[in-house]
C-alpha cells in the first residue's frame, strides 16, 4: 500500500493509508469520521461491525453486506423475498455436487461462483459437466453457488438510491455488454434497448430489491431478461456501479451526487436522464504492464459528446479497470456510430 | 492571508499562501509550474512579466491582461479594432471633464470607471452631471474612463475558448440581468432570449473581440443590445466567467473543461448547451457578517434540476460571492418558473 500513489491521495483533506481488511485501520477511519460508506464489498466484516459497534452509521450497514459478500446468502435472500433469479443450489464443499447438478437437471453447462472473494468477473466459472473430474478438485474445499445458467438476451443493471429514511430514486435501465474474453462488461448503453414496459418491469424489479434490503445506499441491481421475457435478479452491488459511470453526465444527478445526498440527509436528485448515453470501460490490455497512456487521447477528447475518465492508477495490469469514456447524443443510432469510433481509438501503450 | 481557510486548500496536492500582488509570491508557483493561468484580472502586471521572463507560458499573457487589466487601454483596444464600443472619453485627472463630457453630448447620466482596480460593480458608479463638483472632488486625481449611457434592452455575455494554436470555441449568448441595489448580476439566462440571428451576431462579435487579442484563454465577452438592435462590446474578461458557470451542467464542455483542455495543448471541446439554463448567484446579504449558512438548502436541493455550488468561502460578507445556483429545464417558460421558486429560497443566515 502507497500513499502517494494512490489516485485519491490528493484529492481529500485528509488521506489515511490503511488496509480494509484490518480492524484497527477502519477504525481509525471511524475515528475520523461522522458518517462511513464503502465503494467495495470485499472489506473485514468484523471490521465493519466494531465501526458500527463504535457508534458510528455505515451505508450501507454491515446486515447489507452480509447479505451481499456471500453469494450464497445473497441468493438465499432472493428466494426468501420472493425476488426471481436463476435456479441455484449451495455446495460447502464438492462432496454432493453431482446431486445438486442433477437437482438443477444440470447435463452440460453451469455456473460456479465461489460465495465469497469474487470480483469483476473472478471467482465466476462457466463450466461444463464433461469436465466434472477435475473441478471437483479444483473446488474440493471451496463453498460456492451452483447455478442454472439462462438463455438471456440481455443483461441489465438499474441503480437505485434509497435515503436513511427509506425514500427511493431509480433510474432508467442500462444495458450491459460483455466483452466474453475478458469476462468484463464492455460497453453499456442506457437506456437500454428494450420495450417501455420491459423498462418499466425492470425498474419494479431494482426496487423491490432494495426495498426488501431495507437498507440506504446507492445499489446496482443486475439482471438478466431472458429470452422468453423474464427477469430475473443475477446480483446486486451496494455501492457506485460501473453501470451508473455514464449518470455523471446524462443524469440530472449522478450516482455519486446521490450517495452524497443521502450520507448528507439531503433530500435524494433526480434521476432522470437528459440523453441517451454509452459508456465504454478502458481495461488495461493482455501483456501490457507498468506505466502506461491512452495513445488516442487527443482524438477521443476531439469528438463531440466524449467524456474521458481516467481514475490515475499508477500502473496497468491486464484487465485492469484504469478508467472509463461515457459518450452522449440525443440520437440512439448516432450514438451507435460514436460507440464503434471511440472503441476503436481506446488503446492504453 | 489564511491559507487553511481557502476554499482550494484541500482540494490540491500543492497549496501556497501568497499575494498575487507579489511578484517573490507568483514566481514561487510559476517554479512549480509547466504552465500557468489566473481568474482574477487584478495581479501584480509586473509580477506576471517575471513569470514569463522566467520562461513559463502564461494563459492568457500579460500582454492581453494588459490591455484588460486598464479599462482605458480596454476601450483604445476596441476602437482600434473596429470593434463597436460605447462612447468614451480618458481622463488623467478631473481638469478636463467638463470638456470631455460636452464632446459625449452628456447632460445628465454618464457612467464613471476607474481605470484600474474595478471588481464586480466596483470602480464603475452611475453619475450625473448635476452633481459634477462633488464628483470632481471624489475623482481628483483618478484616472477613468467617461462613458456615455446606452439605451440597452438586454446585457449579454458570449464565451469564447481559443487554444494555444488559435482555434475557438464560441457558447451561446447568456442574457444577463442585474440587480440594481448590488449592481450584480443576479440571474442569467442562457440561451438568451434573443432571435436567433442577433445571436449569431453576438456570437460573432465575440469571436472578433477574441481574435482582436490573438491569445489563447477563456473569454467572456459582455455586450450591450442596445434599443435600436446594436451590439456593443462593454468589456471582456480573460477568465472563467460567472456568465459561463452554467455551462458546467448545461453544456457538453464547461468553461473549466475548456480551459483545462487549453492548458494540457488537447483539442477544445463542444460548447453545445444540452438544455436551457439559468444560474442564480448567491450574494452575501447586507447587514450579515461571518459564519453562515444556506437556510433553505434542502428545500432547493429538492427540486428537479437544480444545483447548488457553494464555494466554501469562510465567511460572508455584504454583496459577496458565496456560491451560485444553476437551474436545468428542456423548457424555457418552466424555467422562468423555477428561477422564481429558486429566488424564493436562496436565503442567506
Amino acid at each position: 500500500l502507497d500513499a502517494a500513489d494512490a489516485p485519491c491521495a490528493g484529492k481529500s483533506e485528509i488521506h489515511i493509508t490503511g488496509s480494509l481488511y484490518r480492524k484497527e485501520d477502519m477504525l481509525k477511519l471511524a475515528n475520523l469520521s461522522d458518517i462511513l460508506t464503502f465503494e467495495i464489498e470485499h472489506i473485514s466484516m468484523e471490521g465493519l461491525k466494531a465501526v458500527e459497534s463504535s457508534g458510528k452509521r455505515v451505508v450501507p450497514s454491515s446486515k447489507t453486506l452480509e447479505i451481499i459478500q456471500d453469494k450464497g446468502t445473497q441468493k438465499q435472500f432472493y428466494q426468501s423475498h420472493q425476488i426471481p433469479t436463476t435456479d441455484f443450489r449451495l455446495a460447502a464443499d464438492t462432496s454432493n455436487w453431482a446431486t445438486l447438478l442433477d437437482e438443477l437437471e444440470i447435463e452440460q453447462q453451469f455456473v460456479i461462483k465461489t460465495r465469497t472473494g469474487g470480483y469483476d468477473g473472478k471467482g465466476v466459472e462457466i463450466a461444463h459437466r464433461a469436465n466434472l473430474p477435475l473441478l471437483l478438485e479444483k473446488y474440493i474445499n471451496t463453498p460456492v453457488v451452483l447455478e442454472k445458467p439462462v438463455d438471456f438476451t440481455t443483461e441489465l443493471s438499474v441503480i437505485v438510491a434509497r435515503d436513511l429514511e427509506g425514500n427511493m430514486q431509480v433510474y432508467e435501465p442500462c444495458e450491459m455488454v460483455f466483452d466474453p474474453v475478458l469476462n468484463l462488461v464492455d460497453t453499456l448503453v442506457t437506456p437500454a434497448r428494450i420495450s417501455p414496459k420491459l423498462s418499466q418491469l425492470s425498474k419494479d424489479l431494482a426496487v423491490k430489491t432494495v426495498s426488501a434490503l431495507e437498507d440506504a445506499g446507492i445499489y446496482a441491481v443486475e439482471q438478466f431478461l431472458t429470452a422468453d421475457g423474464q427477469l430475473l435478479v443475477n446480483e446486486t452491488a451496494p455501492r457506485p456501479h460501473n453501470s451508473g459511470h455514464h449518470t455523471i453526465e446524462s443524469c440530472y444527478s449522478s450516482q455519486y451526487d446521490q450517495l452524497n445526498r443521502i450520507l448528507f440527509g439531503w433530500p435524494l436528485g433526480n434521476p432522470s436522464q437528459k440523453m441517451p448515453a454509452a459508456m465504454i470501460n478502458i481495461i488495461g490490455p493482455e501483456g501490457c504492464h507498468g506505466t502506461y497512456r491512452l495513445s488516442e487521447a487527443s482524438a477521443l477528447l476531439a469528438i463531440p459528446g466524449v467524456y474521458v475518465h481516467l481514475y490515475g492508477k499508477a500502473e496497468t495490469r491486464p484487465g485492469r479497470k484504469l478508467g472509463h469514456i461515457t459518450i452522449l447524443s440525443e440520437d440512439m443510432s448516432k450514438l451507435e456510430q460514436l460507440i464503434q469510433q471511440v472503441k476503436s481509438l481506446v488503446k492504453i501503450i
